[in-house]
């Protein structure tokens, strides 16, 4: 069997995360389906990690196992002319047997879209969350800082109390601003449920003056969901690309 | 009765266009619902000119008689506070009685915008036309020069053979590459129905190489529309902006 790697890019809106669910429209499904209908068989893929329900992405991973003996190019070709217009393949690899799209991701990058005029503008409106009040996005980075590194990110997970661990790498946290543009870039070697958005939510709050930006840093501290602040809403989070280690094949 | 004048951004997907129609979500309709919630009375607009289902506008300019006494930018807020989303106030002013933002219009740019790249970008396919051929946008941009001017140009009309005048004079019209963006900038004193989408379609057949440069001069003159290219789809067309003289009141 081949072990296939897909680069996709998402349009989230329409769909409800990457996961399959019985009678809900997935990205995981049409992928399925179109490589069922491509290869005679439909795969299981495994994904670098699943994405919420209206939740973007520039550069997700996927791989799975085909008898198939279609180029890889083919995968890409034929695949856009079967997939929904909102699911595209960037490119596809052929990977070593052992690589493993979900438990060999080494690192990825997640970025929050603000949009940050003073009305809303109607083009943007399903790729950033719009906040009215300007920000400070400077004061926002500096807060950010104290989530840099390892640390117990409970305080920044839906499901907290969890029962496993929520330990993980910040390597990098970046605010810029571009116009009325802004965007909260985050890197990390993993990510707990509605991590970037529950910091996203909770660095707003510091950006609208409303909390010091000590804050951050006592949220984190306190390991309690409750301390930090709200989930931002979906629509604004785009995962951007996941890195694996040079053991596992090409960077996407 | 004052005469108020709107400068409005919408998203068209989701609407018929702009003008009201039985059973049809239209800009025009969610307009007037919007003023007459606000207002107690729901006013007859008027715009610089229709926009069909599926176009956008970047600054579409609408006018409108009320008794109200709301300074222009309650207008703004409260109007932006009830509408739907999709469709937003970016300014409002009180204009002479006799303004008539169809009637005074004296010129207006539309911009079209197709997305050139390999593979159709997901987040662009509201908004742009995909064409995977790499288009040659310097022979495009030599090809439109016999448009420039005045001239008959029902040509690149959908209601042709029509019965009224179809002679327009385009001021500029520039093919502008950005990245694998293409747009097409036309500015010309009116439009016909469909005028920049067909001209949009002429020149992609010359970009495309399935044309000579010399074809799209040649299909404005034979003033016969089976002469010209195909009509381009509409989630590309932006109404960029309406220019009105100085007589008219503050430019958009």
């Amino acid at each position: 069997m081949r072990n296939i790697k897909l680069l996709l890019s998402y349009d989230g809106t329409d769909f409800f995360g990457w996961q399959r669910q019985p009678d809900r429209r997935t990205v995981q499904q049409v992928l399925e389906e179109g490589l069922g209908a491509l290869t005679g068989v439909e795969p299981s893929t495994n994904a670098s990690g699943r994405t919420d329900a209206g939740v973007h992405a520039l550069g997700q991973v996927v791989h799975f196992y085909t008898a198939s003996r279609h180029p890889t190019d083919v995968f890409v070709k034929a695949l856009n002319a079967t997939l929904p217009i909102d699911v595209r393949v960037l490119g596809a690899w052929d990977m070593p047997q052992a690589f493993h799209a979900t438990l060999d991701a080494k690192a990825k990058l997640y970025r929050y879209v603000i949009d940050n005029g003073r009305i809303a503008d109607p083009f943007r409106r399903r790729y950033s969350y719009h906040v009215y009040q300007r920000l400070d996005t400077e004061a926002m980075q500096r807060a950010a800082r104290a989530l840099l590194g390892r640390h117990d990110f409970r305080s920044f997970e839906t499901n907290w109390p969890n029962r496993t661990s929520s330990v993980r790498t910040i390597a990098s946290l970046n605010v810029l601003r571009t116009g009325d543009s802004v965007a909260i870039e985050v890197e990390a070697d993993g990510f707990l449920y509605n991590m970037v958005r529950s910091i996203t939510g909770t660095l707003i709050l510091v950006g609208l003056g409303r909390r010091p930006e000590s804050w951050v840093g006592e949220a984190l501290a306190a390991e309690d969901r409750r301390q930090a602040g709200p989930t931002a809403p979906p629509q604004g989070l785009f995962l951007v690309r996941v890195r694996y280690s040079g053991q596992s094949g090409n960077d996407s």
